[in-house]
């Protein structure tokens, strides 16, 4: 068989492949599963937006667990609010602050690895509809969290739960698992400009 | 010293300068006035990512007011949850779905300028912290709406009032007069793998 010609029947093996993946997913079309989401990027909206699908999924008289990873030094709105609806609500803050604020990289691991473990047994909660790990992407960044542990405690989660995972930086393999993934990119700031972080924007 | 401990002292220099860094920023940032934001892109998040800024907004005990300029044909969870707050929140639904379910531009064009005199009615109220225009930008690109005659009005809003735009393709105008821009972008789509779109996740 001349070179050509075994490129060619490559080619056609890949594309046979490349059809029965596709032709899977088309018949895989109606399920309805539990999605892994996944919002990073430099932009503002990553936290904020999986706090609205918190309030959407209320509205449907759903349940919801939250671990915030990296920003329990500050009391946020979020919090403030979402601690009003205990029945509906597992809010959990772990850590303290950001770390340029701990500058402690045995503590920051200590403390992640507690938050993990909170974060485990709402995966393993078949009530729980969404979980949301807020900034959970800083702490694989920062490599406080092993990526393939915490995938394999994702992947193991109820069918019908969702999951978002905030954070810069979302590690590749990541991306990879996810069913959605969004990037919100900074196109400007106020901050840039000057301005302080405002209560009900900012925090 | 060990790798370790080496590690964790470059850790712990890289953060110093860090937080040195974030903190000159947050002491030359002195001004406070309220922010026009402006959610945009393809991406997942924009209109999530401005509810969850309503939460945080309730959560400081600050009034909100929402106008929904097109998804006014569907119920969505976000309503169905904040409208359990009436004392906060004015939220109002106007348009009826999106445009190609209409197919009327005339009856949009009515729809649209009815949207706004409500929307007018909580840009000239001191006492609303947050007025989320939801899906604004498409009734400005589909021109129910002057560009002109919308920023006139946001601009001559009260001073701490803070406005939040989402929708896809942002007018140029507004993303100049803007404070803060996002743009959402899709990265990967559960829906482009051909999952259904989801109660609590798209709706």
């Amino acid at each position: 068989m001349g070179e050509s010609a075994e490129r060619d029947a490559r080619h056609q093996a890949r594309m046979q492949r490349k059809k029965a993946v596709v032709d899977e997913k088309i018949a895989a079309a109606r399920d309805e599963y539990g999605l892994l989401l996944v919002h990073t990027g430099n932009g503002k909206g990553k936290s904020s937006s999986a706090f609205g699908m918190v309030a959407r999924a209320l509205g449907h008289g759903l349940k919801v667990g939250v671990v915030q990873f990296i920003k329990g030094a500050a009391s946020t709105g979020e919090e403030a609010f979402f601690r009003r609806f205990p029945e509906q609500v597992r809010y959990h803050v772990m850590g303290e602050g950001f770390t340029w604020e701990t500058q402690d990289r045995q503590r920051d691991i200590a403390r992640a690895a507690e938050a993990w473990a909170v974060a485990r047994a709402l995966l393993a909660d078949p009530d729980i509809a969404l979980v949301v790990l807020d900034e959970l992407n800083i702490a694989l960044k920062y490599g406080y969290l092993e990526l393939d542990a915490v995938l394999a405690d994702i992947q193991a989660r109820p069918a019908m739960q969702h999951v978002v995972v905030t954070g810069r930086g979302a590690p590749p393999g990541l991306v990879e698992a996810a069913d959605t993934v969004t990037e919100m990119a900074l196109v400007k700031h106020a901050f840039q400009a000057g301005v302080k972080a405002q209560q009900g924007i900012e925090f």
